[in-house]
């Protein structure tokens, strides 16, 4: 790769970068016509467990945003699957046998990810030949939480009822389900290591529900667990939240290498409450997309200004909706990089 | 009302209370066997728009679990209803035609709340005259954003993305929007004012969504404009957010009497980000009350000593679920009077 390739690695290690990299969390989605037209091709299932299929939805959003990352693509659930659980997507995760008692969890265990999952190790090595070095690969998982919620309630919820009930109910049972899940996951992020990814992303998307407290028992010893063994491979490892704010200083102390914030507090906030020892990804409001150009401009730059010049990789604070404006998104990216390359070079220029 | 009457309104003002008064939010509801038996009697709106049927329901969980406060039964959307929008219950609120152009919010005045809303303070008036002043009667509305949020959406929505987009691409109309419904409001909790209710709350359920500069910007100052109005006569207003940690130091400047607080973070916490300006209302997280006894009294326990003595009223941090085991909600109750009464009493025998 050369030094323009690199920015996103670099800005994940807070090191200087010559602008700011910017990728979308699920860039390969619905708002994009060439994705619809592919799943046109492909069942959701297939674009996760086929690897030329995957290879195909990752490649897809690089090629046509120019973006500064890649993004494996696949689901949350894939593991969940490999550990033999009957998960279909419906277009959400529906599980027909959903863990729900301690008998339940007894009989779970972590899967051979290489064996079960074959598919995502031939996916990121055909994604890395076909990239040539041109941007990063990031792999990714679901955080226990999260993957527990769904596995618990059986699929998506407003309230997690039957998760958070167990929580309270049956902790323990909760604890035995979070572990089996952290191992499955370290094993799964460990495959996609030795495949060749550059960095990975943990996903606890339901975090937000727990208390702080709840969050310090529960999930932060596993999430820490998680992030600490891939981190200690020198693979950056990005975790993501949303409606977390009261969890940054928690999660700051995970062991990830940065925190991906949602778009509710500015990053000069998250900064000043999460330290210096994290970098930050985020935090566009996905529905900024939906603004004028000229507004979104003024909210990337709002964005770039809070965050700072270093350790600082630019995304929304939530995956891209299916209703994001191509328009919309075209004029973030280009925002982010000229406004980004502009207070480089004037720094720059300041300094010699 | 003797002095133990008064526990929620002192509570309220700050004023000393010989033990913490406790309601629950949505506390005629599901979970309680005698509301389900009077929903075959009444449809919901029957139970929103027929005097008799809300003062029945109002009632009954006050009797049954011999609360520190009643709140009337009622819905958000009802002024809605008022301002002749088709909303119906499905069982959440459905409009056939939303209100999504500056076209349509042009269409839109403030109703006059006693003329099209009779059957609210009538209702007001028989609850307090069965009441005898047995406790407080507390009103209620729907804050701008969260009506504009099904008004624009046309009901609920994982991620309400019209009214978001409108937010962010059509701003002016957003804002428009919020005025009329602030109006609207205000019109709304004065009548309740004048029927008898001795407290207001202001349920602000999808302000979370907001940024906090969103939040400045549009939310604030409709809230502000509610909340100082109506405290300005005399009456405790309580504002409620849900997934809102993020807003806290804003909403403490909103003029409420009251921050009504999610589980999220423990009360010490919000206390010190909101000051000693406001009482706090909250917050056990409602699945606790899928633990056992023993679980429960030490979580209202942690509760209420996270509170302090003085400035709060004990509730859950989110209105009780249908799932929730009553054996629970007696637990949680009884907790909350016995533990806090013998703190007042270790306090007096200190003193003296």
């Amino acid at each position: 790769m050369t030094d323009d390739n690199h920015l996103f690695l670099r800005a994940c290690r807070r090191e200087p970068v010559g602008r700011t990299p910017v990728w979308i969390m699920r860039q390969a989605g619905r708002y994009l016509p060439e994705y619809q037209a592919l799943r046109r091709r492909y069942s959701f299932l297939e674009l996760c467990e086929n690897a030329g299929a995957a290879t195909e939805a990752t490649l897809l959003p690089v090629e046509i945003l120019d973006l500064d990352a890649a993004i494996l693509f696949s689901d949350i659930m894939v593991p969940v699957r490999a550990m033999g659980l009957d998960v279909e997507f419906d277009p959400g995760p529906k599980l027909v046998r959903p863990v729900r008692t301690a008998a339940d969890v007894a009989r779970l265990s972590p899967p051979d990810a290489l064996a079960t999952m074959p598919f995502v190790a031939e996916a990121i090595r055909e994604i890395r030949r076909r990239l040539g070095g041109r941007c990063p690969l990031i792999g990714f998982a679901g955080a226990p939480f999260t993957l527990a919620a769904y596995v618990v309630e059986g699929g998506h919820s407003k309230t997690f009822s039957r998760a958070l009930s167990l929580l309270h109910g049956e902790p323990a049972t909760l604890e035995a389900l979070l572990d089996v899940l952290a191992e499955t996951v370290v094993r799964h992020l460990e495959m996609q290591v030795r495949a060749g990814v550059d960095a990975v992303q943990l996903f606890d998307t339901w975090a937000g529900l727990l208390s702080e407290d709840a969050y310090r028992r529960f999930e932060l010893p596993v999430v820490r667990r998680i992030a600490t063994t891939i981190a200690s491979q020198g693979v950056p490892v990005v975790l993501y939240a949303n409606g977390a704010s009261h969890l940054l200083a928690a999660m700051a102390e995970s062991g990830a290498t940065v925190l991906s914030v949602d778009w509710r507090l500015p990053l000069d906030r998250v900064r000043s409450i999460v330290g210096d020892g994290v970098a930050l990804q985020g935090n566009l409001d996905p529905f900024a997309l939906h603004a004028s150009p000229q507004a979104i401009k003024e909210a990337v730059e709002d964005v770039l200004r809070r965050a700072g010049r270093t350790g600082h990789v630019f995304n929304l604070g939530h995956g891209i909706h299916p209703e994001a404006p191509l328009d919309g998104v075209r004029a973030m990216i280009r925002a982010v990089k000229d406004i980004s390359s502009d207070h480089a070079r004037m720094e720059k220029e300041k300094a010699s």
